[in-house]
């Protein structure tokens, strides 16, 4: 968390896309998401398309900058939006190469014991099939899922427009409710771990 | 399918390793199958390592030789055998990947209609849950699963020697009979679409 000029706290949000494509609905939302946050919420954005395909070997040799960059971005959040389109009843392969990766740090601030939440934007379905299984490997990872309220947008390119702009008012309302209660969540745990501490 | 000098139909499968480290437990125990399979069977191997990323963007400009690549290699199958390991309770995402590429092509001899099975070595179960996300994931391609007997090799560190050779009989066994069997449901398959073409 950093704080802000008034001394409030300011809650740091990662914002995950599953998809690499520049029209992608996934992105979109997740930028709908940084628009729509409250003021003291920051919403940034980790772009997947530079990871190499998990390979322990490379690993080995040490992590390549991107999977660094990574990791540091996910130790840096205090939170994580995972968004992903439905690609064969599951999420993307690109975001389980990107949590394949994360998942090898361990250590204080990575995926395990991070808040994270999912969200999506696909098909009929709202990519309920790729969350369930989205939610089976953060439970690995031991991540701590938010999971109510959910965000499946079904049929997305009847909210969004041509540049992928969120123009659905109930959508938007369904989004900014999301991060808000995502915030709290976030806030919550993090105060519970104080007071175990104190 | 191709012909022997005798003439018998050779079964030609297609073995995919969702690992590319090169001391990984399931390439070494495709490499069992292909050195296990009987005469009328040939068993070839694809490496995943030069698949990018899936990105539509990237698609769209047409397919990079790899992708071509593995198109070609699964149409000219006669069956696939899937071999992952267990990465946080899902299959890899470097499979996951070659599978969103792969899918992409719906045309005959692709993953849709497609006979395969899965086996995998790996930790305590063997695979058990990334074999499920994989079973989900090849309903929607549609293909056609051979899901039993299955193969699940569990602590394999201690069925293959350091140069990745499977020494534990037993697991020989399961394998050679495995293989045995997707031969006989591959050919079950083919002659069922004759006999219903006929």
């Amino acid at each position: 968390m950093e704080y802000t000029s008034r001394g409030a706290k300011k809650i740091r949000l990662l914002g995950i896309s599953g998809s690499l494509r520049r029209g992608s609905y996934n992105t979109a939302l997740l930028r709908a998401a940084e628009a729509l946050s409250p003021q003291d919420v920051g919403l940034e954005m980790f772009d997947l398309s530079d990871l190499p395909l998990y390979n322990g070997d490379l690993e080995a040799g040490g992590d390549p900058v991107s999977v660094s960059d990574l990791k540091r971005a996910i130790r840096e959040a205090d939170g994580i939006v995972f968004a992903s389109p439905e690609y064969n009843h599951s999420f993307s392969g690109v975001m389980k190469n990107a949590i394949d990766w994360a998942s090898r740090d361990r250590g204080p601030g990575s995926l395990a014991g991070k808040p994270v939440t999912i969200v999506g934007a696909g098909g009929m379905s709202g990519t309920a099939r790729a969350q369930m299984h989205l939610e089976n490997v953060l439970s690995e990872t031991g991540s701590l899922v938010m999971t109510k309220p959910g965000v499946l947008i079904a049929n997305p390119w009847d909210r969004f427009d041509a540049d992928g702009r969120l123009e659905d008012e109930g959508t938007r309302e369904v989004i900014a409710d999301h991060i808000r209660k995502f915030r709290d969540w976030v806030l919550d745990i993090g105060s519970r771990s104080q007071s175990l501490a104190a």
